[in-house]
């Protein structure tokens, strides 16, 4: 091998036109990456390029994509250590790449010691500015958002990262075709009100003001997760909220029972197989209150409900619930808006969408926002 | 992270099942491999596995691709070294999965010092028999069989590793259509009487009989690549030779010299645009040539002279060949076929066939094959 | 020519086995079709077959299309007169075809002498049982699923029978994808409180019990169009409304005044652009009423509100309103499902959806309707 | 009916800007169409328009298909005798509409009086000059270009009118996209030697000078078929031969004998499966001759032999032929090109190329007249 004397190592704070995105703590030494889709980014010369990561697990690794100007060259698993990625080797110095380092696993709530960062960065060539895209767009989901199963053969039953993806994901299609910079705030399994198991505590509305506040992140929260979500540095034009799927899960699912408590938590069915009229009730206030969360923090956003890839059975309460919240606060920058069911031929891996699913989705949720715009 | 303390090391001849494609010298401690499209193959069972890769360059470093169940889950970089990288972690330790480790970068006839190896395999599982696929094809050709730049944008222009696919590639798609085993042979810039510049030593013909014999291998020549191919273990159902572009190309490119013997080499075109009528019959004779050594090693494979990815414009005297040699032979098994042009919605990087276009030519030359059948 | 001497003439009466499609009086000497969609189909042998039709019009003339073995060989415009019409020659007369002959155009609300009838059937052959399909569905709409502009390119404005297609439509692919036989009942321009320009009385639910009760219909009144339907002789599985289009074009088109009483009807917007509290309401109202009188004919169905073709500004009313048909009346066979909105590339004339429009939401429904069965 | 009394009736004569399509023998009183794809044209204004007709037939009707704005909105037998069609009404009687009525099917070489003529037209518009095309092509073929059963399902087995098609055809489709005027010399069965029985009579070069001049067409020989055609009035720029197929049928079919000579015709296989090499000599010196004759008729047309379908067995000896014609005339304007196969999901009826299959053909074909271009 012959090396290449010209590389110089910066630790992240050092580099100047580093875009990160997804919501981080500010600290950058190192930066910590928690959500899918979160990334850094860079515009930058030079013939070669390598990053120094930093990873630890019990059971669920972290798994990154990296894209070169817009396409996907690389996609690996990041095994526990402290160690260098080489990104590109060998390119024309003089002209200036966009290359961009992509996590594509989300935050794991039931491995404590999950955890992903970036210290350095190596390189013979110089950082330029990275722009704003015109858009911003927040995405706040659960397994669908999280793109579990959007890689690998329908046959595939293992819950393990390796079948997620940011990328195979309706929220990256959807940006991309809207010119967006955009935030993803998911985990498998959880609701707006409760999970697929009927937990109350795995909802995401408890901790959206949290910069990655899921329970379990035992090693995140040393890292500062559970810090105030600094909503004043990035206010999206559009949130994009997919949940419903798991509180319909939840009156298909056996009760809950809180080990300290002894309480049971369970959202029930009439023997018709009709909702219980309070059960869901509980779950469109749990909506409306979300709205209202989201509207604290967000002034101006546009709040899309969009839901139905996994089946469309919460819809008519989650308009009941939109209408009520529009007639309320006569605010009227709230929307609802189906996205299309996966078929057969659109399934992936663990019965969830595949990349056909999430690529129809992107096309007809991008064609509403701009219909809106 | 959790230690998995089940996981054992095993050297490459220690694996039974372990299926190699690709021409290899034999020697398993370690494995090279040479060509492009060149794997390991694995039925596994346990819950985690690991290889342990070496790799050395100039220039051109190697890339890989990893599939699980035929699905790619990764593609990487191989830096300079030896280290082990992780393949899969947390499966189902009890359900065989089938593991593909393949090299996506053609031997680099410009860098010595190119090479990829594998040493060992980690694993807390047991391998189990990979079965032969029903059909054996070889292809043969230049950078389109390369798959160059079927990766990457078309504004990219930096003639790198990285842009080189063995899976975004006519190759693997028509095996894949006709469930088949299948070896590569392929330079980038090499004809069948000349390269594009009128060198004639870069000829694959002429290095055909040998396991890895194109010139500058130096290292590869250590491993063993310029000794004789054992053709009687592995002889192919089909041989499709995709040659000729380069051919034409040197009819179009300044003359070349032979630096030691002073003589100049150069492909001419008459005034008009035509062929001369003496180097156009120098390029018919190499294919009927080619055709006769390909018949020599292979007594009973149906050659396919699969031509017109990149232009059609050496058909006429690749039919006029094969004509001949047909005529003279009296062996048909021998034929002609015409591969779908590149159009722009298919032009990946580098000017060549993209993912679409390797797709088309997969679908009608699979189609051929199935109506030889 | 050589003439068939085999032909015979029947009247329709004398034919076993002709199969009507859509709502009609029961008289078959002659049959008039009203309804766009309607058909009458044949399993017929014989080598030979003409159609006697009678026609007439002011403004706006009937066409029809045919169709052998489900495949459309012919599409034309039936000029007035009484005449008779080649449908095939030349046929092996031992073979059962089957044969379908749609009205192709809706009844015309603005022309009182618009009227189609079929009187005979000449044919060398025999006529066989035709099956009835196992799903029925009936269809009720305004011009999205009268098809026009299915046909024509986007530059076309005239509102003319040429640009109505029954075919280039989600309805007849939605059956077709479920193997269904179908109805239809729509007219341009109306909905279910008014039409596009606030006219009250031109809303379906007015006239749904008769026949083809639309106003106007001279000359298909003394033909029978306003007698009661017979809904015991025909019970749909599933009533798709796609209706609501125009209720929201009344909130944006200027009043509408009755000339006899001087009364003044409009759906008015408030200044923020949203909907006034009371027309809404208006709006809101009619469906819950349009799906009691709905449920009231047909006790079985599964009553699917199908909306958004052309924008979805009426979803959350509608969802309003079905949640609330279906807290008060505790009958949940009823509810709404969202069509995909039609984009360029999708739109056909008259600013309507195009082929591909109906293409893609027949697709969609049909997956919903499936996810019911 | 509200009669229209501005409409007036024209005499083809009488119309100034009449653009006939296809061969025809300059007679206007009336004109009879002789070959698939021959129509007339008209950019006119007015509101509405109708055609007099005249035709006959023993056995195989004429179908013709009707374009507006270049949108096919009719397509209907052509029953015997001498009556008007209506094409269109109220429509916008300013504005300039583009009207094409299309021949559909080819002409019948088994039916003596199969005919199909225009008299007349009755309109209350003016007509407008019809733009001629930036380029002119010529196409020469068998069934396939007739378009036989590229309409019609594969269960379709009878050999009739209903299931030829011009439209859905490469022909019109290649023209399409290259904004092109064509001509089809086309008839099913035949080939450049021999048609698919042995029957040496039937081969199109034989009667490629006339105007329509194959056999049996008592009705049209004596309206001028066997006319010689006046190859100066319309020059191609290219010229598409799309013969070969019957010939290869020749090969698998039995002898022809003829029964006033009573000398029998056959092309052989060998025993192994090969040509015979005098059979296959004289289709090659078939092409070559027909070549010839091609380029006496049109000086400057580029001519592409473009093949392939139904099977590419006959290649190697069109490459052969047009390599001998080229070397021997020095002529350069003559290729071959390989059309795609046709594949299970792109099958028409009566085993013929369905629609997929012609668009599929359109497209390469026209990309590499592009490229020629």
């Amino acid at each position: 091998m012959k090396e290449n004397l010209k590389l110089k190592t910066y630790k992240l704070p050092d580099i100047k036109n580093l875009k990160v995105h997804g919501r981080s703590t500010g600290c950058f030494s190192p930066l910590t990456l928690f959500w899918t889709g979160s990334a850094v980014e860079l515009n930058t010369s030079g013939s070669e390029l390598w990053i120094e990561v930093e990873s630890d697990y019990d059971t669920y690794e972290t798994w990154i994509s990296i894209a070169i100007n817009s396409q996907v060259i690389s996609r690996q698993i990041i095994a526990a250590g402290r160690y260098w990625i080489c990104i590109f080797r060998n390119m024309n110095e003089n002209i200036i790449k966009n290359i961009r380092i992509i996590k594509d696993t989300q935050p794991m709530s039931s491995d404590c010691n999950s955890c992903f960062q970036i210290h350095s960065i190596k390189s013979d060539g110089e950082f330029f500015p990275v722009e704003e895209k015109p858009l911003k767009i927040e995405f706040i989901g659960d397994s669908i958002t999280s793109g579990e199963g959007s890689l690998g053969s329908k046959a595939e039953t293992d819950w393990i990262s390796m079948w997620f993806s940011a990328l195979n994901n309706y929220t990256a299609m959807t940006a991309d075709i809207l010119n967006a910079d955009y935030r993803i705030i998911s985990q498998s399994g959880w609701g707006v009100l409760t999970s697929y198991d009927n937990n109350p505590n795995n909802n995401i509305p408890k901790y959206y003001d949290k910069i990655c506040g899921i329970p379990a992140n035992g090693k995140n929260e040393s890292l500062g997760a559970l810090k105030e979500n600094d909503f004043e540095s990035w206010q999206p034009d559009f949130i994009v909220v997919n949940l419903g799927t798991n509180d319909f899960g939840a009156f298909n699912n056996p009760e809950w029972k809180d080990k300290s408590s002894g309480k049971i938590y369970k959202q029930h069915l009439n023997e018709d197989g009709t909702f219980d009229e309070n059960d869901i009730k509980a779950f469109r206030d749990a909506v409306i209150n979300f709205i209202l969360k989201l509207r604290k923090y967000n002034k101006n956003a546009h709040i899309i409900w969009a839901y139905g890839m996994i089946g469309i059975q919460m819809m008519p309460t989650i308009y009941d619930a939109v209408n009520i919240y529009i007639k309320e606060t006569r605010d009227n920058k709230v929307s609802v808006f189906q996205l299309p069911t996966i078929i057969d031929e659109s399934t992936g891996a663990l019965s969830h969408p595949g990349k056909l699913s999430h690529q129809k989705s992107a096309k007809e949720l991008s064609l509403y926002i701009k219909s809106i715009l």
